[in-house]
């Protein structure tokens, strides 16, 4: 026997298909939307139509955004020739938040991951092939995670690049700034080691 | 400088703005609404519009429903004479699963709680005692949460409901005290209901 109201059970279910959502909380979460006030609630909807229709990949980088180019494609003051790759958009905003970068990025949306079914083609490095193969570009630093993933994505895109004639560098590993030493794992700090630098 | 499209930024804020919802889980489901087939987002925002639109109050419950009366109301074959009050629409699906209650219930909408504010006044008390004043009540059962509050607005409305000539009863102790309805087992639910006692 259904106990809710059809429209309920529908937005509940809504809720319960996002990412870390179970079905307690979809329940809680459409509740919530029942109480709240009517104009809030067409506010939301509304937003998500309005985001699922004004945002867009930005054809030379592949980051979102709702205009043509993105706003760091389109700057004029950024170097051009030097592309930082990422695996994700929100790994550009980590990148930014550095202040020291000036080049342009290029996102990926995901990594070759054969376990999860992701093959090279599945990810946006015929873009960046094509970008790069334009000319123009400089160094590619390849800024994807440093774990197993995010290594062999590295090595594959660079092996692709390497004979076109372009620098291809990786993000140094160490340890993080502000940790202990005490916490590091042996692999970092083995990282670290290989990688110092005279001072 | 805003790294995001302004609309991608409007969903996360919505969704930040749900209960248990913080910053980077908002952040991470307006993505991932992103990323799903425009057909799919649609859905979503549908689900919410038609949940506001469709669902209101049980006039005779004020259960949520999308009909006239709830279906609960609406049954012929449940004993009208025998009303359980819950807190929450939630409760009583968390009755109804215990499969043994075949009266119909009266949703109260939040306990009275002087700390948030909150009156008599302020939920379905009043529809209550206009049901139960209409005469063929035999008994009302009070399945508030076991905690200081739901105690309290149990005991208010059992004083409010003497005089009408209705035996008024409490679920028994078999609830562990402190916990909430809705996360209550059949079992403990099934006593609860045999060992309910006069107030």
């Amino acid at each position: 026997m259904r106990y809710f109201p059809a429209a309920l059970e529908r937005l509940t279910e809504q809720f319960a298909k996002l990412p870390g959502i179970g079905g307690k909380t979809a329940q809680r979460l459409a509740f919530h939307l029942l109480s709240m006030p009517e104009e809030d609630a067409r506010e939301f909807a509304d937003a998500i139509i309005d985001a699922k229709k004004s945002v867009h990949l930005c054809p030379c980088c592949q980051n979102l955004t709702d205009r043509e180019l993105c706003p760091i494609c389109d700057d004029e003051s950024r170097d051009h020739g030097l592309i930082c790759v990422v695996a994700d958009p929100k790994d550009v905003i980590a990148m930014e938040r550095a202040r020291e970068f000036t080049g342009v990025y290029h996102v990926l949306h995901g990594v070759i991951s054969p376990l999860n079914h992701i093959g090279p083609d599945d990810i946006c490095i015929r873009e960046l092939l094509a970008r790069v193969g334009k000319g123009g570009v400089r160094e590619v630093i390849m800024a994807t995670n440093p774990d197993t993933e995010g290594e062999a994505t590295a090595m594959y895109i660079s092996r692709l690049l390497r004979p076109m004639e372009v620098r291809v560098t990786r993000l140094a590993y160490g340890i993080p700034v502000g940790s202990q030493l005490e916490y590091a794992d042996e692999v970092t700090l083995l990282r670290a080691l290989e990688g110092r630098r005279d001072i």
